[in-house]
């Protein structure tokens, strides 16, 4: 069709604009526009706009004449740019590329110091390593009044959620303590979070004991348990700093945020059950932690003679904290009541179990809390147990789980207050606190959702509130175990019950349902997969359903027809934009996915094909083949990438329609796709017809069928 | 910024097309185009090129104001466009529509069918499943002289290689005849391709064994193992119908074209190993298939005393056949002779034989082939066995490799006499062929591309060639089969190993490599699966780093920058298109993505926060304000989808911004992204700034920018 457009003479080509016979009104519409575009084009490039005016006022056809010619040299310039476009980087240059820009920003960081005297730059490394360095100067009293006030309400909350959350964890209570005083003091001196309470959460102490409780019983023998928990409590901080050095943030990010919320509300609702050991006082629980066997466990422990001192304790005091928490909503300045509840509520089942000696009647108490600092766990770590691979695994998906909670927790409130938290920094100072917390006898430490609000709405001003309710654990730890050992076990259940409803985000579920089908199904299939299997696997169909809609999107054979968008040089897709005309004779589609690959292409071909055929069939039947399709413009905008089926399927496609007379044109194909046509040669099989736009593409259309009528 | 732009009054707002005050040459450029486009838009809407020519020479002032306040409804009326669209079909809207368009093929037969009279339409359902009352009414006996003169051709290539591929699969060698029987004759009757042979192929009788002596070893139970090979031929036909029935034709296109190529390569050279058994003469040869054992088995066998007769015998009959190969195609008259040369070889080293009585020197023979036609094998199949889900994996396998095989073949040759094969209607024959092939002794059949190419050089018209071909091999089995006793093994094996190179297409291998590096690496991750752990294992390989490739190329956190391309509205990525000039003050991107999705949505971010921080510094240090970036452009023209996680991910964008003083602005989103996006109620919070085109999106911020300063 281009060489028959060439034969013509330009005379001839010229009044195609003008006498364009067999074109309908939307069609003649974008004509003459691509025509006073190019004459536009041609005016700008000679600079002046009163050649402009004159030029479209004149009638003289030598002018037009002129200006045809150079309106096709300048649309035969263009289809070249897409054919002699510079080549794409390979794909060793690219995967250089990504590496280039991972370190690049460590690199910026070199330069910038080579710059300085050498202890300048000592001390600007260290002042990144360690933001303390750099807040820590601008410290005012007026500030550590603040942090105080709201390292004492978290403290208050911290104490009795981490015994919980370590029975919760099948540890002894001490370690929940341990964990509240080591890594958050480490966290404020290296994270750049200012609101983030550090400490043991409630996922992560269900997770742990879900998959080490495998490799070891933590009933038959809890010292080698604690043993595997430390042990892979290392492991998590390894996982965690390097995933800072070397830059993988982006590994939290295959968390996807409808599944991290599918999954939270699981393993709220587990933990909410596991909970019902120490409320209705069960003796044989089940380690597996679905739904069903907890249960049975608890169905068949109402068969038992059961005491309900336990349950009447505990649910009166989840009551009190739910009210003073409503309490506490309704008038902003009882903030601290809620935060206060559970420690008051401890203090109170505490005494009342002491005075009325209550544990003799079937109450149970925490018993003896190791008094003392954290011991050192050195000894603990068992790098060479032959577990080793299991606790690895199990410290890479706690690393992940512990991360994108910290992060999305600190992001959250980072945004409140206006300022960015650096994601791979914030890997480092997490990892490095939990590999020290694993040689100083404490388990796995993140951001706590619950912990952080309260210290946010108490309104801390910098990591000072971490260090605050450090002291005020080591001050507990030193001194107050022994005021413990009578505290109801129902109480630390109705504590960390009373914690749940936050994890649980029915809003957001709906909110999800609304917006995203898919990512719903994602969400209920954590959700469910926590309830009904197990914590690993909620996580597994999460992550699974996430990356197959990945794949259904990306190679969902969809194709739409566009049509011209009036008063506009742009075709699109007829369904979005009912307005959008499409112009007689010519099929315009496009691909609805970003690869023209093996598992699409071919039912797109036959998707046009059948088309072609239906519309060759509507054609004999009316007789009007002034409707009958000439020609295929495939429009590649969107094609991010082609493989070799692809283009297989598109030489097969450009056969198939030539065989019914009909040409193949292609429009705006991006980089790699036009680079990789050029290389299979596809470009010269469709005679050149490569276009930058849909627009240019009908135009060139219509000109080279007058060309071959004439 | 929408709200101070309205607050202007519109005679200031009709001067920034003149005098944009800040604007460098490319940008103005663009604005000068903007406006006179949208005044021929109005034009177009009065209708008469006359009243454009008039409005364009006339200065007035009033004439341009009230274009301009035309211009401007209109361009917010395109606004209104992407944001009032139709709503986009829902989820299950959606898996309705492509059930439905499954099933309407057959839904427009049966309602055309409807309005013919009763004989009539049985007669025309007829013609759709049996093609040969269609081509057999114009059938003539010149046409016959072709297809008998192509079908003795096929014959004598065919009853060689069936007795190969039969010890290659096996079994005894009666069952490759048997194989080359039945399935051809039904397959005339049923299939749509003119050109393709049927019968027993290389890689599916590699195939079977290597799957089947997992469950049976077929030297220990030959009996029970040809059972099993039965029953899994009668699953492969099941799927295969079932496939056809249910138009579920895509699951063929997921073995991608290059881990096609690829599989068959590293087939082709295990096949090619195996015929070392023949050759050499070796009696001990592993089950397993990989490079590795069969190596070391030639190895220990040459320690063992071995006969060189064999090895002499086939090797000079491999030469034979070759040399007649390349004879055949250099001179087109004598194509019959690279396909009569398997056939002479067997004659000329049976007569070797026979008269030399070399098999009592060490030469290994075929001996008995059961006389006789195909036997009933009803009672043979064992669907109650114990191994009968994995005998249905293996039918399942062999099915979608014999069918990508056999439609692969037919499309090629196909295409070349330009008809089209229905690939539905090639799998329900396919699929039948292959059940009653279970139920009368055969194995699985499948098209041959070897002996397809005979046919087609051979000049076959229909599919009579296959059933020539058939009755030619009931004759021998009939009466041929006692001449066949000396028939050296070795000849057997080096008439595979001569049909073995068209198998491996290096030219092709390169191509991909050339095109596509992922694509090649699918391609040589099936050739090393296969030819170092085993066939199914190449299998996996190959469709997982397909999928794999879809995954990464759909994620790839990639953006690109965008320039406006002189001459036209367009704005297109500045590294393919080095012409297009970037517009100072806007950051235009464009994510290269086909999702925006928890898995690259936060390095986006991050990556655009990042450039606008080194954009600032760098502003900051030359002291030049003016280029300090006001507004980021998302053109999401090639998103196809967007999930939750991607939003909430805008959000976060659209909060960094702020905190810049920059603003978001959203061109051209699809159907499904702009939908989702006023769902979650992201438009609102990014101020409506939703716009058809990047061009515009340009041009309103900059008429919002004089608004502001007016």
């Amino acid at each position: 069709m281009a060489s028959s457009a060439a034969a013509c003479s330009d005379d001839e080509k010229a009044n195609w604009v003008l006498n364009a016979p067999r074109l309908s009104g939307p069609w003649r519409e974008s004509v003459e526009f691509s025509g006073e575009e190019s004459q536009k084009d041609i005016v700008m490039l000679h600079g002046s706009p009163k050649h402009f005016k004159q030029s479209t006022t004149t009638d003289a056809s030598s002018e037009e004449h002129m200006l045809d010619l150079e309106k096709n040299s300048s649309s035969v310039d263009r289809s070249q740019w897409v054919l002699n476009g510079p080549e794409p980087p390979g794909l060793w240059h690219e995967l250089m590329d990504s590496v280039r820009e991972t370190i690049s920003y460590c690199g910026s960081k070199y330069s910038s110091l080579k710059s300085q005297p050498m202890l300048k730059s000592v001390v600007s490394v260290q002042r990144e390593i360690f933001p303390i360095l750099v807040w820590g100067r601008n410290y005012s009293i007026s500030k550590f009044k603040h942090d105080l006030m709201a390292g004492l309400t978290i403290a208050s909350l911290c104490i009795p959620q981490s015994i919980g959350y370590a029975t919760l964890a099948k540890l002894d209570p001490q370690y929940g303590l341990y964990t509240s005083v080591v890594p958050p003091l480490i966290y404020a001196i290296m994270g750049t979070s200012r609101e983030i309470a550090i400490g043991p959460v409630a996922v992560v102490s269900l997770l742990l004991p879900s998959m080490l409780q495998k490799l070891q019983d933590p009933g038959a023998d809890p010292i080698a348990y604690t043993k595997l928990v430390l042990t892979a409590t290392f492991f998590t901080g390894i996982f965690q700093a390097s995933f800072g050095i070397f830059r993988l943030g982006f590994l939290v990010d295959f968390l996807s945020h409808a599944a991290i919320i599918g999954f939270v509300a699981g393993a709220a609702i587990i933990i909410g059950l596991q909970q019902l050991k120490g409320l209705l006082g069960i003796t044989h629980f089940p380690n597996s932690t679905d739904v069903i066997s907890v249960m049975e466990a608890v169905w068949s422990s109402f068969h038992h003679p059961w005491n309900p001192h336990n349950f009447m304790l505990g649910c009166s005091f989840l009551c009190f904290i739910l009210i003073s928490r409503f309490v506490g909503r309704k008038n902003r300045k009882l903030f601290w009541l809620p935060a206060m509840a559970p420690l008051l509520s401890v203090i109170l089942s505490t005494l009342i179990v002491y005075l009325t000696r209550a544990d003799k009647h079937g109450i149970k108490i925490v018993k003896h809390i190791k008094e003392g600092l954290n011991p050192s766990s050195v000894h603990l770590l068992q790098l060479n147990s032959p577990y080793i691979g299991d606790v690895a695994k199990v410290g890479l998906i706690v690393a992940l789980v512990a991360l994108t909670e910290a992060i999305a927790v600190g992001k959250s409130f980072s945004s409140i207050k206006g300022y960015h938290i650096n994601g791979n920094k914030e890997m480092m100072s997490m990892g490095f606190m939990n590999i020290v917390g694993s040689l100083t006898s404490c388990y796995v430490a993140t951001g706590s959702f619950s912990r952080t609000a309260v210290n946010f709405s108490a309104g801390c001003e910098t990591p000072v509130s971490n260090i605050v309710m450090a002291i005020t654990v080591i001050i507990s730890l030193q001194f107050l175990t022994r005021l413990l050992y009578f505290t109801p076990i129902a109480i630390l259940a109705s504590i960390i019950l009373s914690a749940l409803p936050g994890l649980i985000n029915v809003n957001e579920i709906y909110n999800i349902w609304k917006v995203d089908k898919l990512d719903f199904l994602a969400s209920i299939g954590a959700f469910f997969g926590v309830l009904f299997a197990s914590v690993e696997i909620g996580l597994l169909v999460a992550v699974a359903i996430s990356f197959t809609k990945i794949i259904l999107i990306s190679i969902r054979p969809g194709t739409e027809t566009l049509g011209k968008l009036p008063g506009t040089d742009m075709f699109c897709d007829t369904e979005q934009y009912p307005m959008a005309v499409t112009v007689p004779g010519i099929m315009i589609v496009r691909v609805k996915s970003a690869l023209f690959c093996f598992a699409n292409a071919n039912f797109v071909r036959e998707r046009i094909v059948r088309w072609i055929t239906a519309n060759k069939a509507k054609g004999l039947k009316g007789n009007n083949t002034k409707d009958a399709i000439q020609i295929v413009i495939l429009d590649m905008s969107n094609l991010i990438n082609i493989d070799t089926s692809g283009i297989a399927t598109l030489d097969d496609l450009q056969r198939n329609l030539l065989s019914e007379g009909i040409e193949l044109a292609i429009a705006n194909p991006r980089w790699q796709v036009i680079h990789k046509l050029k290389l299979s040669n596809f470009v010269g099989k469709i005679g050149g017809r490569v276009f930058v736009t849909v627009a240019e593409a009908v135009a060139a259309t219509f000109s080279g069928k007058i060309a071959t009528t004439c």
